[in-house]
């Protein structure tokens, strides 16, 4: 079943009349055209019992015909008004909208004024947790994508490793990362890319900047590139110079919930029984208030999407998820440690996407 | 007047209860607190005779206490209802809010779902157009953050220039542009950066790849950095080879407009007067045709604001307002020409605040 008969099935299920999703990402995924409609319209209509049709601006039409999609492509130009042409297609096709799907997180007052007076204020129903329960299992075109998006992630780490050297700053090393990223063509990342050495690893506000690395610190890089409209992010923590005692101790305690969690992942599972099975280890450990975040989260077209790796979550884990597992510890002001990987649930049990080594690596 | 005190007139004036204000930008512009509040809640609130509150994720109360914000902050934390302690705040100061100011092309359907219940669905009034028409005119501080911004798109061009030789795609060309400004401390650009080479700077659509740069192209540089939230926006065409009689007539028309257009800046102008100006010599030339866009826009802490200036905009120019003027010429398939300085417009005339030479560079 295609997406749009997911959504037209979900309509009938629920007795609504119709789907009017205007976010570019959910209309990339529903539609697989790509639309970047700055402040006009994009959106897609969809209905529980007729075709759909897509909406563009006029500058798009000519690509969203030829895009794959094969229903109607409604190009609306900067001197029309979209919501008459709404109006006017609805009307031609019969179809009265008593009950309308909307992003309710992301639709504005000016656009929801313009859908209540075409349709006369009808009763909006959130459309947002079933698209976000659909994008939550990943089909395996999805999988590749995110596969190869962890291939650039580990490129970057790589590169980024190999860069640190005493007196640089952090800054520094994340330009040299993104340059040689853009060299291979890789050129948008899922998120600002941290750099962070010493006890800037340890600040949940850590920025990079002109802070130089020195023998004896610890230095995080938490990064992810986007390949195909598909976001990777790992963190990797190494050693410059030789460890003290207590960097290695929070490193190898780390190493040894990440490694356990990730070990844990099958369907079945629930997300608290993950996020639990790293968060005990770190408490036994003793650096229980040390690690004040989630497990990790879920990964896609968005660097954060469903399922949220929680402590409370009691998702069951289904074959297709892919999410974050990410734990770590930070002493204020003395050290910094993060390890994160990237991870599908299978048929059976897990495939770890991020691929650069997790033992401690001392440059 | 302070920009809290000038919402809160303007409120005075039209007999409206509160505003309530909510996206970064808007927060960071009325009250000097720049906060990422991701999904979390981050509004002011103002009123028309009472102290303004503003309201930030737990996380970030303590740094908004200490950023100068002179009234009350309340920090919300992650368990509790954002809602129902604007409720209760509202409630203890004894106001009644029936009309209420929102940024209606930026508040959420959900959002304006928990207005309507704490405030019995109060009727909302766009503070949209009030806050764009203040940002227009720049303080002295923001001029020169801008003027700061215009010479880093300044170094950018000029390493953009150095960097262009045969071979070398467009793609690697940005990629160094951007390396050697986060080496120089610059990491966040405008927009996407924009190197197109040859045939690719006609195109509307163009975006850098892969393409070469080759001997008898014209190439494209458009860019901007953003420094201390202000952006900046310049584009040059440079010639890598002897350029045809067909490119120099592009240029030099390109460039006889927008120079036109720079020295007609002034009070009392309209922004008509100034896109006219670039766009009859375009016409007068026999390229009319090919200068399909208006010739600028506002410029602070987004690229694009107001004043738009388009052939039709008859608003007046006046002292303090900051925009591109950037005609352009785009013969598909064969070249693109556009020159683009960001100008301010002064007491009695302008300043041109990006200044990489504008004749025509042959590499």
């Amino acid at each position: 079943m295609s997406k749009i008969e997911k959504i037209s099935k979900w309509l009938q299920e629920n007795n609504i009349d119709a789907a009017f999703i205007t976010s570019t990402e959910n209309v990339l995924y529903l539609t697989g055209f790509p639309c970047k409609p700055h402040e006009r319209l994009l959106a897609v209509f969809i209905f529980p019992d007729q075709d759909p049709f897509l909406i563009v601006p006029q500058l798009d039409a000519e690509d969203a015909m030829h895009s794959g999609w094969k229903y109607d492509v409604i190009g609306i130009s900067d001197t029309e008004n979209p919501w008459e042409k709404i109006r006017e297609t609805i009307k031609n096709r019969y179809i009265r909208i008593d009950t309308l799907a909307i992003e309710k997180d992301h639709l504005v007052y000016n656009r929801i004024a313009n859908l209540d007076k075409i349709f006369s204020k009808p009763m909006y129903i959130s459309a947002e947790e079933k698209i976000w329960s659909m994008r939550m299992i990943k089909s395996n075109e999805e999988t590749k994508k995110l596969r190869e998006a962890a291939r650039g992630a580990d490129f970057a780490i790589e590169i980024g490793v190999k860069e640190i050297a005493a007196g640089k700053t952090e800054m520094q090393i994340l330009a040299a990362i993104e340059y040689q990223l853009k060299k291979e063509g890789i050129s948008k990342m899922s998120f600002d890319t941290m750099v962070l050495t010493g006890a800037n690893g340890a600040s949940p506000h850590g920025v990079p900047g002109n802070t130089k690395v020195q023998h004896g610190d610890l230095v995080m890089f938490d990064l992810g590139v986007v390949i195909d409209g598909y976001c990777s992010d790992i963190t990797r923590t190494v050693a410059f110079g030789e460890p003290s005692e207590q960097q290695r101790a929070i490193y190898e305690t780390v190493l040894k919930a990440q490694t356990a969690a990730c070990n844990a992942v099958k369907p079945g599972k629930t997300c608290a029984d993950i996020d639990l099975t790293a968060r005990n280890i770190i408490a036994q450990a003793g650096y229980g208030e040390f690690f004040p975040h989630r497990l990790g989260h879920g990964l896609g077209m968005s660097v954060h999407e469903s399922p949220s790796v929680t402590s409370v979550n009691q998702l069951v884990l289904q074959e297709g998820m892919v999410f974050t597992i990410e734990p770590g510890i930070y002493i204020p002001g003395i050290a910094g440690v993060r390890i994160e990987d990237d991870v599908l649930v299978t048929a059976d049990s897990v495939e770890i996407f991020t691929q650069f080594t997790k033992e401690l690596i001392i440059i």
